[in-house]
């Protein structure tokens, strides 16, 4: 290949690539002037969270009491500004209606602000359960030192902190963004948790890698977890075109003070019962009653 | 320890630590100029190739029919510059010939360009392909609301976008550089693809974490994998010296519209039929026929 | 709600999360002047020991024999300052004792550098059994092509820095920092290895995503693991109060030459003989005599 | 000064500097959601022109005759888009209306679109008269090697990019950001040119330090300055409040192929006719006759 | 010269460079763990001084009167940090003794506190002189549109900030950072106004490049200068070892209400009367009377 | 103009840039794969250079002399990469032939870094040198505290770093590199002076603004400038053409121990001689004899 051959066989590959035809489905055509939401910033806003809900572990780790308000007044305000501008990006997003007037933006732009408003006023309550989070993992690890390695080193921390900020927005019906925030979290923690998915308080997941977490179930409180859980689906009932029907319930409810050890599989709407032990390795596709034990007789 | 004394300790590890015989087959002595394929200039290739193949959600989030031919014509042109050096580092890397001359280095640096440019010339054809990865995973899964969210959360697109690249790198026999990026992949993900591997269309990964996939696997159309499935050798055959004898066929095969749940373990040179299901946890070693499952009896 | 009332929510919240009572044991009220450890800092020593320990491969690509003494002594001098103040950082903040002298603090940060001192007096010998563990990939893998391959690519070597400077960090009782060691290589790489356990040399993992080795795992020469295999507690003795006992040995001793295949999972106290085989998949809570193999029927 | 009288000496500093009556016309409290221009954003819109009018040695320093239409394509969208932001910024800043309503928010965001490309697209003027701008450099100065030198080297150069630049955004009324723009210049090079001057082709800037050239100033073509030369206001006539009457022409008129050397001043609305030579150090107030000299007899 | 002599060559040099006589007063070797005054953390310093004094102008330009003391009170915090810091190098700098104590260090340590919050003490009286200043500015400029475009733009705005925060350091006796803060504004403004001058209220400068003000100059209030203006010393006695004296008042004195035009060169300790005119491109070295002026007759 | 007619525009606006005629002698055209020299790389090639010629004042201001050697072999390794392909880029810029052959890119290849060591081999002169310049600024400054203070602020002091090294280049006449450097320092300092220009030692500026020294000046040893001091040329004589004749003498010769006070003005080939004082804003035309000298009478 000559340096001229090569030259415009490039120059085609750019004309192939750009025909509109090549990347349809693929291109986020998006309305005029409204970006698609950026992991860039949705990672600033994660950080932000962090160094407010858990300050002095995350963001500047320099805390004090005296000037703690300024810092709290600050980072909130930049919150709730990044916060907004993403959640009007996941609002256009969704909305496939391409010839939107500016008063809709602008009442769009309104709905944003306030949304965001409202995941940031559940922030105090979501403190007050990453507390039990923290309490429950410090407590069930005999490695653990206290409760500052926990929060400075253990990856459930960071995976539930994105889930349960994630979580409020899967409340507010926001498109797209918590489910970037539960895949961020997967990615740095190998913890996949489904932002639909309801969970209680004093949980905790011990190691984590390979959790899977999904969109329909129901955890109760107490409930430990180990590396490797799959909490999934059994199969789905399909609609007449072949296709599965979306939103119906079919992942496990988890009773109160469950535990469930490393690569436990646990498919279907099952219900685990209160106080039930699923032993490593396990495969459940059926309800547990309660206080009762699934562990392998080798 | 005197702060004197912690000096002489310091200077004498400096001393051990750069004594040649210290570092043997730990260090790359290069050949003179030519550094080693750069982690993050393959990190800045695989940032562009996304932001061509799938224009509008990865790089430049502002997708415009008007002007993309510019932007794709701004980043083939970079990729193309990029790749070169990098291949040519790759070249380079794995030539043990120590006395090499500049007209090698130039005939060398000439074929960096033109391995270059055959891999983006294989790019409208790789986003035809991911076209199909993108379908099948909407389409499998009930959670996903619709192809802009599988394609900016789903970790799978983001390790075959690797995978696809690297392997057309691999078939043009560049060393090293295909492999680093699906490493960069799995530690992005958890999914673990071998470049070598040979993978049909509408391929799809449910989660992901923990999934392997070895160099000399053959996967069909329409299959689709669950978090920690394993399609890996069973052993392999030693040489003479007791060493494993490289190249042999050893990974599975497993033909179209194969389902493989979460945590099954695929062994060996097996093939898996056409339509067959493995259920969750399984343990495979031998083949299975078409149309066949394999799911524990609890 | 309006504009107004929106700003009134917002400041309530602040105020809500300003409340000292609201973050009591989820802020860390640090000594005067004294910061946590940072995990951007420890990110910068993790770099720099990897650039010491494997020149040519991380840090400065540009390795050359007439120079590499400047590079080492560079590279030392900046690991000392970093590590020193990191130490002094995990030092501080294990100390309870608000009130601190000036006195101890000086004391201290002597401490901290002697300690600094210590790990980096160990990486002649750290290098040397990398350069092991790097030889035992090598050749228990058919699809490696060389160890600059295995080097350049393979998470094992990632996550085995980290834990062999960590280790050394965890035997002089440095607090927080070695676990946050190893929980960036966990975040790296899907391998979770504690600081407190003890391995052999010629280690190597496969693969990787989703192994666990735990505190008090004590592990031999020549040893193999594959993806998601877990070396874990089966269950802890709990005290008067009900809560786990801290510090007794509850993880597997795994002794010379064993091969422990993909997902296996080990449970306890429990000896695995010199030369045994795990089977995939396995599950093991008791001893298992040398020479042994335990592998599924199918 | 205790720890804690200096803790509420600096809250007490805190208070003082937050008390509004403090900072009035001190500081800029702007529409909602509109921030000021931005010095950062104006300096990045300062290197896309330069990369646009002289491409090749500013910007991407590789210019390829096949490919400069995408690199020319893709920065004129951006600097089009960055522009258009701050020139929305500058006009609502000069906007004392604070009540504005969305509507107008939305008018004005139009009309900062529009305004933007009308000064792109006088781009290719600017380029025109930028290459006799750069003749004249390389012409009127023996040190010079070649026009390549004068565009990278000459401080002229960016000066006047800058200043040519600005005044179209002077002549299209735009607040606050053209005198920003050559105050970047003068920052980095000691030229300041008001933006609101007219200058003609082939103009040069010897060494250019401490120049000064006024807003009212008329300047021909072939005209050469060097260092210090001031062309200021004498005296400027005041209202009744004692106040200067803003925008009466008050600074010299230069005629076509005039050369005025170091630190000369003129002052006034005086004419400098054609052809005339003022010499190093001189001082004039009163008009010179076509082709006249003034030079310091020693 | 052949690669291997170019080698031996550059490590000769490396020798002779580091050879500790050659570097003789060149090399600052400082005291145990205390660095230099960095320019990048004082150029943070200047930065947070801006935004501090003419908060929206400077820094977040989004400023909001509900949360402009959450603003205020994280930036003084950070403020006194750095700056404490500084001083502290600062004082190690100027202190000759290399035995010094860890008890010295820990009481300089304190020392440098205090100092920094008295500096941070006297901003809401700097801030209420800039006001007089942008206030002098904008009524003696007929260009000028506005106070907002004064701060935004004008240099002097900018070189008095760093020199009125500067002046403070100096009365308190800090070493090295005053002069480091004035010379930066130097850099920026072309304007050279040493940390020791003295200068009242309502001042300005017009373009300012040039401008000279000396170390031991007293400047009244409603002083209005031009560029190029030199307030410099004439000569300077010399002691018995020929090398002049330091610290004898030796730059003139300007009283209220003076003009002093472009270029005009004012030398020794004369006094210039109050509403002195002097005229560009003067020559001073004698008392002026009030009310007189000295312009050139041409 | 509507939305569309605005595109419109726009693009017909990138057709007119992008058409090579508007761009003709404004775009370097440059050979295949040579950059033009890097402002942003030359400016670390200064940093490199201040750091290695005043170590412990810039670059890592942690100096010890214990491992000084190590820093100042990476630093200089470091440099000299930078500079050979600088150097290279500079060689590639002068050579108008389009027709390089990859065997003369090779020789110039190996030029640039012989030419790049040349340089470096001078640093211990420069070294040598610049020490009397600290001194020559310190002894004639009443105002400065120690040479510390004159290394870390004095202007001069960086002009003076940025020419001695940029002289090197220019004699060894590499293209364009040398004017950058000293451009670099004329935007950082106000001071110009050519890298042609042959300057002395103990040779010292005050304060700097305006300096501007032209390329064939020679200047003996401790001389002093003061601020706005112009060694210019008068006149150049033309060649039949028109245009001026390059590389006469045309600018002053300083002889040793002279003073010239601020804006003086010396212009053409003459000799001040030894021991002569310049007023302030002096005008010299004509040559002094030795011991003489010329002040304004008022």
């Amino acid at each position: 290949m000559s340096k001229l051959e090569l030259i415009h066989q490039l120059q085609a590959t750019v004309e192939a690539l750009s025909e509109p035809g090549s990347f349809k489905g693929l291109c986020h055509q998006h309305h005029d002037g409204n970006p698609l939401p950026s992991g860039k910033v949705l990672e600033a806003i994660i950080e932000l969270s962090r160094s407010i809900l858990l300050p002095g572990y995350f963001g500047n780790s320099q805390v004090n009491l005296d000037t703690i308000k300024y810092h709290i007044g600050v980072r909130l305000e930049k919150l709730h500004a990044l916060l907004s501008e993403q959640i009007l990006a996941g609002l256009c997003f969704a909305d496939k209606n391409e010839t939107e007037s500016r008063q809709q933006l602008s009442r769009r732009r309104n709905k944003a602000g306030i949304l965001a408003a409202k995941v940031i006023m559940s922030f105090p309550n979501i403190r007050k359960i990453l507390a039990t989070d923290v309490e429950a993992s410090y407590e069930g690890d005999p490695a653990a030192t206290g409760s500052g390695e926990v929060i400075s080193c253990y990856p459930v921390i960071k995976a539930l902190i994105n889930y349960r900020v994630a979580h409020e927005l899967y409340k507010l019906k926001v498109p797209l963004i918590p489910r970037m925030m539960t895949e961020m979290a997967h990615s740095e923690t190998g913890i996949d948790i489904h932002p639909g998915a309801r969970i209680g308080h004093h949980f905790t997941i011990d190691h984590g890698t390979g959790v899977v977490i999904g969109a329909t179930c129901v955890i109760g409180n107490h409930v430990k977890l180990y590396q490797g859980v799959t909490l999934g689906a059994k199969s789905f009932p399909l609609d007449t075109d072949g296709n599965p029907i979306k939103g119906i319930p079919r992942h496990p409810i988890i009773k109160d003070n469950v535990i469930i050890y490393a690569n436990a599989t646990i498919l279907g709407r099952v219900t685990i019962g209160e106080g039930c032990v699923v032993g490593a390795n396990m495969w459940v596709t059926d309800d547990m009653l309660p206080q009762t034990k699934k562990i392998r007789k080798n």
